[in-house]
């Protein structure tokens, strides 16, 4: 029984697509939940400007009024200096910093190239030096840009390796708009695997076409042990319309929990939270096990 | 370059399940656009009782109708004797027999046990025998049932057995409600592959539970190549309510195409195809290729 650890990322990027606010102390009630319901991280906020992320303008109260579960591993995006800074003064245990292998997305996405990005960085590393932070690396578009097309995996590569020279304990391979194949992902990691076994790595995938869990299986085969899902599904793509966000939480926990993989989440909690969740957003969730129910959910043939 | 057989179900499995009758000459229009758009086979229609299943009540005149393409095999599903009768008159290329593994769901299905629609078959097939008409059998259930939950792999082996006793040219494993895991699929088509060489296996996924293109990926692992699939992703299930039907056909080969398998199907004719289903019904598709767009459908940075 292979380990296979969940991060929650709802609470960031999937609220931050929304369109409504969700009020604050809801918002630490849904934390709380997905904490209670055994998620092995959790990206809780984005230490960003209010202006550029109104929905997420609640950083600092939300991250210091949850509740903390001591088997989970609270972390934030951040962007630059300033955003550690705060980050820190909320005693997050992990900062997540972000850049897109697509310098034309990162362009759009935060107006610096990947290279000014990556320089941007230095300082807020070296603040963190003496911090008691663990610093995981993002690449953005991974897999595939919506204005570039296809990502040279040797860039991917080099992004990896700068990442590791800057400290970080851990990278993420974010398939930002939901491009990945599962070959590409099975290709890729298998290098990125035996490259870097001295960092975690995480798999990001969007369920944009429809091959988000497919590729969780080619992660899997390639040797990673980390995935990325958000709670219901939510977090929209904006380059690809009426799409669905994050790969769901629950039908990723449901399959590997059916396939026989260790995991902390419990389902049934995480359903409760979904179900909540759904009360807060006003529209349907993408996430399918929360309508059609486990496969162990068996029905009275007398009622059909 | 592995060879990879798409079979399009919507014009049976999809439409079935829709509230609404499609009026017959846009149903043809429907499948004339499938059989140019190369899907290997097509299953058009099925010849049950018009008061069973009144959205098939046209089945004679569609099948009639139909513009045939050679490269296409035209299936169509047959309860008994009588089914066969009228398929054979439609001059249909197979027919395709199906029963549950599950005695509980074929007892609801078809108001008789698995062994006594086994024995009905019979009559059916001893008519068939001096017919040019291929015989496919089905097995629904084969992965789970919502009644009776877990199905013994010996069970659907011994099915097998007993359709290529019956002379059946090849067989369908269906996972009528969406209960299959990529594990569970890897594991039972590995037995399947190696004990049943000389029949074609079709595995036939619902997407209700969000694992179907991933237990597509572990079934060509496993060694098959055939796979049923529904344009736009229609057709319900009445057991998992508010989840999606089958699985995908442009999903599925947008997938496949772009882990570079080879395919007879034309995927931009499959999405003109799709965008013409959806004016037909008066509800939304699950399929996502058709509103994400192909990943190579790259965007202009500058509109954004």
């Amino acid at each position: 029984m292979e380990r296979i650890f969940i991060q929650e990322v709802a609470p960031r990027d999937g609220l931050q697509n929304e369109d409504a606010f969700i009020p604050t102390p809801k918002k630490i009630e849904l934390i709380n939940q997905l904490s209670n319901a055994g998620v092995d991280k959790m990206e809780v906020t984005s230490f960003v400007s209010p202006k550029a992320v109104p929905n997420l303008r609640d950083a600092e109260e939300v991250m210091k009024m949850i509740k903390r579960n001591t088997d989970v591993t609270y972390t934030a995006l951040i962007p630059n200096l300033k955003g550690a800074k705060r980050a820190v003064s909320c005693n997050v245990d992990e900062v997540n910093l972000l850049v897109s292998a697509s310098n034309t997305h990162n362009l759009k996405n935060v107006g610096r190239s990947t290279e000014e990005t990556f320089e941007g960085f230095r300082e807020t590393i070296s603040f963190l030096e003496d911090k008691r932070v663990l610093i995981n690396g993002s690449i953005g578009t991974s897999f595939g840009c919506p204005f570039e097309g296809s990502i040279p995996e040797r860039r991917v590569l080099s992004l990896i390796e700068k990442y590791r020279e800057l400290g970080a304990n851990g990278i993420t391979l974010a398939d930002t708009t939901g491009m990945a194949t599962p070959k590409q992902v099975y290709e890729l990691c298998k290098k990125v695997i035996s490259r870097f076994h001295d960092l975690d790595v995480t798999l990001h995938f969007h369920n944009t076409r429809g091959m988000g869990l497919a590729n969780v299986i080619e992660g899997i085969r390639a040797g990673v042990t980390r995935f990325d899902a958000s709670l219901g599904g939510v977090g929209g793509c904006p380059f690809a319309p009426g799409a669905t966000g994050n790969i769901c939480t629950e039908d990723l926990v449901h399959m590997l929990q059916f396939m026989d993989y260790e995991l902390n989440a419990n389902l049934d909690k995480l359903l409760d939270a979904s179900h909540y969740l759904g009360k807060l957003l006003s529209h349907d969730l993408p996430g399918q096990v929360a309508k059609a129910g486990k496969i162990t959910d068996l029905h009275d043939a007398s009622n059909f």
